[in-house]
């Protein structure tokens, strides 16, 4: 790999370093403060240099977004190998806490704007994100199907709700005991 | 009540005819394209007339989500006075039929950017929409509190999902089949 001239990165560093740089920003500006131009500038490369890896701002979005679901996978995947008593209740923890900890992020990866049906790299790393949890539930086909599904509304609705701030802790209530709570509790 | 020379509206007949060309505005063009001059041009008043009803653009799209959970209640309590065999399925399902055919008002209701805390006539109609939930599922404090959370989750985040385009349906599938078979299955 060759070394750019006006660019202390290695070629595929560069990436890497565009895509921490592009997280950091999006958790603390939102979606709307993330350009390729603030990224240059946040590395420290010329305002050419992150077209050579994003030809546009939705590129970089969706890289965004594919490298959300697999940090997505690999708590996921974490989480199972540890065989917990009851793995859908720890999955399902681990999706809400993971929603709050990265909540841009979070959004953005189930963001409609994200076309995954035209960006079939989206569309894999979602699905592959999707595995440890669609194989703990029972499966993609009939009643699997819609079990799974069931168990995606619950925590999802329950990451966007407390995301959005619509659910009212009561005073001294612990968010992550709350969140135990309330999925083992259906 | 006296006639403005200007409008062909009666005072309280402009304030609701207002919020009812908000509504459409809101499905058609989402919340972007809702100002209180476009809301004029719409029924055909005055730039100014709008202010003797709403002193914002935030009190006017607070008085359209005071509307729709006004909307949505009418709905939960219709559906509960039929006595429906599983309460919580018919209710759940009205639910995301209602987030469905209302996809920006809906939003707009759970939209974090409505602080319903400094907002006391937003908050008491989202508490009374859900007044009809809470007392099928039994209640605000401890077990039933957890209960009620955690069937909103689901009914939220399927409707989320459903809305986000984020639930792929199968060839030929019917979406509010899918929805009772996903809330019958938990």
């Amino acid at each position: 790999m060759s070394t750019s001239s006006n660019s202390p990165y290695h070629h595929g560093n560069l990436r890497q370093a565009l895509l921490e740089a592009g997280l950091i920003i999006l958790e603390k500006q939102g979606e709307a403060g993330l350009g390729l131009r603030d990224l240059a500038r946040a590395v420290g490369v010329s305002p050419a240099a992150p077209y050579r890896h994003f030809d546009s701002r939705a590129a970089l979005l969706e890289a965004l977004a594919v490298t959300g679901f697999q940090r997505f996978s690999a708590r996921m995947e974490a989480v199972a190998a540890t065989r917990p008593d009851n793995p859908m209740a720890a999955m399902g923890k681990t999706y809400v806490v993971f929603a709050l900890q990265n909540a841009n992020l979070f959004r953005l990866m189930f963001s409609p704007q994200l076309k995954k049906d035209a960006r079939p790299g989206l569309a894999m790393a979602s699905s592959a994100a999707f595995d440890t949890l669609r194989h703990v539930v029972g499966g993609d086909v009939g009643a699997g199907r819609i079990k799974a599904l069931a168990a995606w509304a619950k925590v999802h609705g329950l990451a966007v709700l407390l995301l959005d701030g619509q659910i009212a802790l009561r005073a001294g209530e612990d968010t992550e005991a709350l969140i135990g709570e309330i999925i083992s509790s259906l």
